[in-house]
């Protein structure tokens, strides 16, 4: 384990060895293994926006075991899936790649006012099918995000104590807030927060916005001239949000983007304000193989500081 | 085991080999074993629609015996009945027929828009009763979707540790979704998807018209072309969106038809679509049982490319 | 065991010997022991209703004592009631009569338009007082059905397991249902029919009218002519309903009637329509004793064919 | 152990001998000891009224041990109280006073229409303190209702199983009444009734007004010329409602009453109607301690028959 | 142990020899340990009300770590925090000073008539983070008050039984309840008294206001004439109503003020009504660091009458 690993795993001295291994295990695989910088291929998309929708775009991506040997090829340095995807490639690829398995899910075919999620998975099964570490979505700003967090709460207390790593993607959204708040730089920062304090070990966000949501928080942010106006200001934000970046945030690459530049130049802000890297899925998986691997490899650069 | 039963065996690698002793008994039993079809016998429609509606155009189904001797002599592949049912044949009939337990059921008693279903039996009902696989119901569109997923999850979880199979009908219905909507394409193959990601081994869906629900979904089908205008090309995209063939898909053959050539009609379509077989309910036990087993000795001939 | 009992035990031939000697228990027992048929008495309506409005026109009704000694010198198969009732006397008359335990309740305190029962006694509670059965209410066509539905899956589910008979009360009523939908005979088949399915060894419901609720149903009764103009056409239709006469079904006897002569042809009906017998609670604990012994001496004079 | 109390622990012939011992350190304990009759000093209206309307009348109420030392100054059958006040003298007075632990409690900070009570303490509490019985109020007539008869059906099934009695406040509240309803007779006698058949061994109500409530129960109150025009003959009914007298049935002190001889003419009516006694809070602990035990002895000289 | 921290423990008699140590701990600890009176430095405000909203007034506040070392150098009996705060330094700071896990938390991304509280965190976490005792926030006058009651109940049973301590923040809050009598004196005594009667060892309260809000309590405090003028009044008032002065009471520091002279005329009506400390928050972590020693130096030596 090299000085950086060993840092990094040193903010969570509260967790057992076997979370640390696994922690150790996904910082250390891949293109970016040892360089404190992560991507990670995520595909719940199926199941959230319909498979239409989802692999049309490129059609290989119906087929559960391209994902994992997208993910391998590219050197990711893990794989995030719901149940059914993880169950159909797990044992074939066992060990060739770190597995994250979403506990929950939701999908579209009704509109809700303060979605939840559904539990799909249990760490149980996280641990029959080789994970490295348990996914789970919670909505803070929805009426139900008290139920969401509670169940965390309970599955992260199971995780932690069978030696998975915890990954909680922390996603605002219901009748708390506008639409432009989802985003805002001041719901970001927060919903990264109490997803710290509700024990994530990697917690993944969206790219904020340079909208504050919260009129107590705007006057916060005047006083104290927080700086936000640029991307990286506002990643640097949420960075030390959670615990002053004591615990591994990264940015979800939202959806799929035609103009690749625009992609890297969100992961060069992620870079400069010090976020630990992505977690990338519709720019990947619906672009061709080639193109997907021409991309991840290009973020992968970046992050490693070998292209600019 | 023959190759195609291996072949897709090896879809199903997460599971433990009880489980895959239960999913190769039912894929190797009956008329069309070994053939990697399948056709089901389904009787709940007692419960569902009411005992006079179902058994009063064929009076012998009233009695719970009749149907597990119609499956068998049939030659089905399986018997999928509620707890009442299962329960008074199946020490008779033990090892005559593979057995699925139908887990849930809902009644007509009161008419609901957001509809649920009550859970009926557990999977240690399925172990004394001897049964191969639980049944389940997901109502994929109603505002109760969620509670259905996660009790389906904790069913299927008990089950495949004790080797059971699961089988799920994903029925979408419900306020997300119109009339029209819940034979929708897009929607069934969205079903289709989520039932695979919730471990499913073998889906049953309603065979979809082209009617495209989602408008996010139709921008989709429209760009890429998705071919939809016969019913063997909507079998196949339905059978794509299920890990890409690597679940097995049946068919329900809805309402009892007069015409026997507008079944078979469909039967063609599933097979060349790519489907797995059907699951065929009041369209048997509602004839008399020698049209019962004249129809489904065609179905199974069709499925076995003895005929046309 | 005379072949009649044995007969009906082989309808339940997945349930365990424990099981089925609680059945034969009952059915065995008192009077009309061996013959098949059986006369219950049940005293809940002091719950149900209030004491004063139960046991003021027969005050020796107020001492739980009073009814376990009615049914054992009636000659009773059977006493069933809640918890308390049956606390009070069950080790007094250990082994005297086989004992129902009411597993749930009901009060008119408050006016619901979908009712519920609460839960008041466990199976535990019924093996420690010795009990051969557990008793549990429906109300199909409540809005809080399919909630009745899995709390007697779960109590029934663990009965069995411990070798308890199962008695289901299917009492259709609630926001599904008009009023005179509530004895409709299609509504009290189907209710016959899921209790059936839900796995109840002895099914109580009320005597149906001629009143078809359900115009879905109403088609079908049409279209097969299913006879249903007299009262004993009615029971054979429900005894029909469940299972074709494999499962015990008995009918209630309502409210108290002034005329003896109108219980009795109640009686000639639901025996000539293949009914298993009755359970009649308010028509004799609200008589003078010798009254209430007199006319269940009569009643089961009929059951047996020893009177017309 | 004398004849009377041996007449008593007779109708509670389920019972183990643990409870059977527990009921017995109750009614053998204190003045009245051995005459069947009980005063019970219940002191929860700190949290149930809040802290300043409960002891500011006489302030060294504030203080938990006063309360003990109070109850057994007064030769009390019994303290009860939540679970602060009873942890806060339970070792200090281990063995003076059998203890009732109240499972639940409500406070006024929130007008609900139809309430319920918060479980603030377990049955394994009471043993941990060394109570001889558990103590919980339901409220017939609440919407709330079933879900107290259920927590309560789990409780007391717990409480029998380690040996503990079970104490029940039978209270009638909520949107199923009128205001005169909740002290009405027929109300009274059925909320008496439920706890009867919800299994407690003592049943504490409120001492019922001559009004009738429920139109259905009038009409057989009236047909049946129950009488009810004293308040001894409606202590007569409602015990007679407790399975014939077969049950402990107190009565509550209601609001502190300035009148002695007003609380003496209620425990004169309680006495000839055939009551077990008095649970009076407010009308002692809320008076000077020299007043409060002239209080409870003359009351204590009625019960026992020492003084009219 | 000296004789004021000996007397203190006598309170807690019912606690096991655990329980009596972790109160020990907490009373023995910091710069006013062995005195009877206590400060605590709790952070949740960055679950609370947002990170920024929080710590941009004092950025090193954004590390976790920053807390610990605050509360060990200012000699502070015990630290509070969330499970992720607590965990983020809880084996580097191992017995440097006693921990309080707070086991449920709020946020305001969403505004709630009745709010209520997500459990974060468990007993259980508590052990394996070396804690000496739970934190729990109750809403009385919230209609979801019960439910925190309850789950409080269950945790605090459990704390007990492994000898952690149990410390209840009591804040008054919802439909029950104007804005003015959240902080009303009947209303903080009353929370106060509901705190100690579900079995609290550390009960926090906001400083009281004179307004009285009940209409009920209103009438006994004109009539008892209990004095409220003066803040002193009044926290002797909110003490006595918990159990006499024998359960200990700690008062809040409430919102950042600027004025340093306003904290201690604060500090010293609690000590000269009686109470037991505070627990200050933000008006420690959002001073910077010297300021924060300063202030907290001088509050510890008003409690312990080192200066006035």
């Amino acid at each position: 384990m090299n000085e950086r690993i060993r840092e990094i795993l040193s903010w969570y001295e509260s967790d057992n060895p076997g979370t640390k291994t696994n922690l150790a295990r996904i910082l250390n695989h891949g293109r970016l293994g040892g360089t404190g910088k992560l991507v990670i291929l995520p595909v719940d998309q199926g199941f959230e926006h319909g498979p239409g929708r989802s692999f049309a775009p490129n059609p290989p991506g119906y087929n559960p075991l391209y994902h994992f040997e997208l993910a391998i090829e590219a050197g990711c340095n893990a794989y995030a899936a719901p149940l059914g995807f993880i169950e159909a490639g797990a044992a074939r690829y066992a060990g060739d790649i770190p597995l994250i398995l979403k506990l929950n899910n939701h999908d579209v075919l009704l509109d809700e006012k303060d979605p939840t999620q559904a539990q799909t998975a249990s760490a149980r099964d996280a641990l029959r099918l080789g994970c490295a570490a348990i996914g789970f979505t919670i909505y803070p700003g929805s009426a139900e995000r008290f139920h969401m967090y509670e169940r965390l709460r309970v599955l992260a207390e199971e995780a932690k104590s069978v030696g998975l790593a915890v990954v909680v993607w922390s996603y605002p959204r219901g009748s708390g807030l506008s639409k432009a708040g989802e985003t805002a730089i001041d719901v970001t920062a927060y919903a990264a927060h109490i997803a710290a304090e509700l024990g994530a070990h990697i917690i993944k966000v969206k790219l904020p916005s340079d909208h504050v949501e919260q009129p107590e928080a705007q006057k916060v942010y005047q006083k104290y001239q927080i700086p936000i106006s640029t991307l990286a200001d506002r990643v640097h934000h949420v960075v030390q949000s959670a615990f002053d970046g004591r615990r591994v945030v990264i940015f979800s690459g939202g959806a799929a983007k035609e103009d690749d530049e625009a992609v890297y130049n969100e992961i060069r802000a992620i870079r400069d304000g010090g976020g630990f890297g992505s977690i990338i899925g519709r720019n990947s998986f619906q672009r061709p193989r080639p193109a997907a691997l021409k991309l991840l490899d290009t973020i992968m650069k970046i992050y490693a500081g070998e292209i600019q």
